[in-house]
């Protein structure tokens, strides 16, 4: 049987705790990131249409340093003449077309190279940096002491803000990207029957995005008595054991993009036959919510009223009624802002965002993912764009005819 | 025509400067990441088997902070009886069998909660950090400033060390990985015929690994005239455009993972046909120089010689003879080690690394990337398992019989 067991765990902590010790430490922080929806690209690849494959690796001192990342310095105090002048620092030469609009600096090590650049390009005082995320603790140290003219200051508001009314262009991606998951969660839907596995469901999802040319960023998929979970606990979200019975819960919540641009969107149905009516009660509760909200994402309405009637709708479910109100995987999340990220704002009832305006040209996504061990679990999510008539719901398929 | 225009990158460069003038700004950096072979989880996973799916997102203040990601906690000076307690801490409570080999603590603020265990079970003193690349500069700092008593230090070569030498059991996983490779790049030649798209390619790999239960990490892929590059430059790394034609070079350098652990393995060959002279002269070469150096992955040698040797053949080879060296991609680098993650030692002829050991129970990947844009690229790369009585290659397929 492939797998480590409980012993070898208890070995490997024990180790750990001598070899820190030895070293003179008093404890060890192992720390970690796991179900990222997709690399960190969005505000390099805003700027400058700049993204690179070149596996991110760790740091090899005395040849190279933060592999796999880019950074862009735009200076905007006493632009020159001709406008603002960007430049891209990257470790990667390798660059296919559309060339990067940016003038383009190949290093190995991307933290000095950065500071230098900032020394040459911007004036002594305040720096925002944007994409804190990818900012690993020791290039920001490095960064900060090399540079003590320049304070550096994380400053993710601006990027939310020049990023939050999409372009035209960009509505057209985010269009043509939830109509590709929508065919992808199609094709999971077919793939779902009796005897199939999870990793059959999602290999037919994945294939319906990667062989249009999209980029699959990531999934939570489960099924029968694991259906009140989000996903395996494992670096692989889908089962190949398990094997699908009519009357199955089957939930997929699936991300991924068209040229950097997002879709992410959740369904859940019963595998091969009809639902029980404690399972009909589940899939209407949390797609009739999230349904609900969509009505209210109009110019003018804020996002906390959208999260409240979300609320309402829910807690009036017969679901509800008959078994309260199950866990919130969300903390009390009804949607988020969509583009080249999972992104503000944050669509709760209460929270710094509950008071701002909706406008046009907004992607959002609104979502519920609700668990109770003894029923299952649901999810349901749409993405949607605002127009000055109202909500465009653009993962619109067959099956939820949508509002 | 969907996308991007230059005008718009411009525009959104003046605009982006226009916010941060306004906030006080003199200049912006932007920080991203691309090509993450995967999550940065070997850490926390290894030490407690545990990782999750539920998407990385970006702060909420007051509601979550670095969710998606995952902390252990591990004292090492005075050990309570009974050995080492290791405590797991996570914001998402969605766990599947089996269950994490920790104490498990759930919650929506990792950073804070983190700094309230390492104060609760930690003396004050020198703390190690491993898994820096994950750790977010702001995280880092608000952990320095609420934990006066304890100096938190980057401490990666615990990690690398620990993990440096494979049990049995990771030893199985990682044979188990690297034959699921060979399946995919299989099944990437089988679907690699004239008029195929390299996303079609790409997707029969993706959809091999994801059938069996293991993980897609990332690819290069690259073809025809753009054969001396390591993969389109935008998010997705292949092309749902370009046919490829007979005579067509096609180069795929595929990583994933079977729970948690990884493949990483390159192939480059000629669509439809006999390589030209010249075609030949390029496959021999970067498979050839890769091969000698597996001859000598052996207990007592070290890994400047491996490197060296693997040079000699390159630089011998009648493409360096009539081409000169072309570019490497991989900064003179040969090969890495492989496990949950793309990891030290990093194979070359000068460095920290080239004086090590090569020892039983390593396993290491060796790679050679070049690119000349007259001629193409072309990638090698084959993962070894090193025993007590020689190279195990874990990678073998029937194209390329290995050594």
């Amino acid at each position: 049987m492939l797998g480590i067991g409980g012993e070898e765990y208890a070995a490997r902590q024990a180790a750990m705790g001598r070899l820190a010790a030895r070293a003179g430490f008093r404890g060890v922080v192992a720390w970690s990131r796991g179900g990222s929806a997709q690399d960190h690209y969005a505000d390099v690849y805003y700027l400058t249409g700049f993204y690179q494959h070149q596996p991110s690796i760790p740091d090899f001192p005395g040849h190279w340093r933060a592999r796999g990342h880019a950074a862009v310095v735009l200076p905007v105090a006493d632009p020159p003449p001709g406008g603002h002048t960007a430049v891209l620092l990257t470790n990667s030469r390798d660059l296919q077309e559309p060339r990067p609009a940016a003038r383009v600096q190949v290093t190995p090590d991307l933290v000095d190279a950065l500071a230098e650049q900032i020394r040459e390009s911007i004036r002594p005082g305040r720096v925002a940096l944007i994409g804190y995320e990818a900012m690993a603790a020791p290039w920001w140290c490095r960064l900060r002491s090399v540079l003590p003219g320049h304070e550096l200051v994380c400053a993710d508001d601006l990027a939310w803000e020049a990023r939050r009314i999409k372009s035209p262009a960009e509505l057209d991606l985010l269009r043509a990207a939830g109509a590709l998951g929508v065919r992808a969660v199609s094709a999971a839907r077919d793939a779902a029957v009796p005897g199939a596995t999870e990793a059959d469901v999602a290999t037919a999802a994945i294939a319906e995005i990667v062989r249009a040319g999209g980029a699959y960023s990531g999934m939570g998929i489960s099924s029968g008595a694991e259906s009140y979970t989000f996903a395996a606990s494992g670096p692989t979200p889908y089962s190949a054991d398990r094997r699908l019975a009519e009357g199955d819960l089957i939930r997929i919540d699936l991300y991924g993009s068209v040229r950097g641009y997002l879709f992410d969107l959740a369904r859940t149905w019963v595998v091969g036959g009809e639902p029980t009516t404690e399972q009909r009660r589940l899939l209407e509760a949390v797609r009739e919510s999230v349904l609900a909200g969509i009505e209210l994402l109009r110019p003018g309405r804020r996002f906390g009223e959208v999260a409240r009637r979300c609320q309402q709708v829910f807690e009036r479910s017969a679901f509800a009624v008959h078994h309260g109100l199950p866990w919130s995987e969300t903390d009390g999340l009804w949607g988020h802002g969509l583009g080249l990220s999972l992104e503000p704002p944050w669509i709760t009832e209460g929270g710094p965002d509950a008071d701002g305006l909706i406008e046009a040209g907004m992607c959002l996504a609104l979502e519920r993912r609700i668990a109770m061990h003894s029923v299952g679990g649901a999810s349901h999510e749409e993405d949607v764009i605002v127009t000055d008539s109202g909500p465009e719901v653009i993962t619109l398929d067959t099956c939820y005819p949508g509002v």
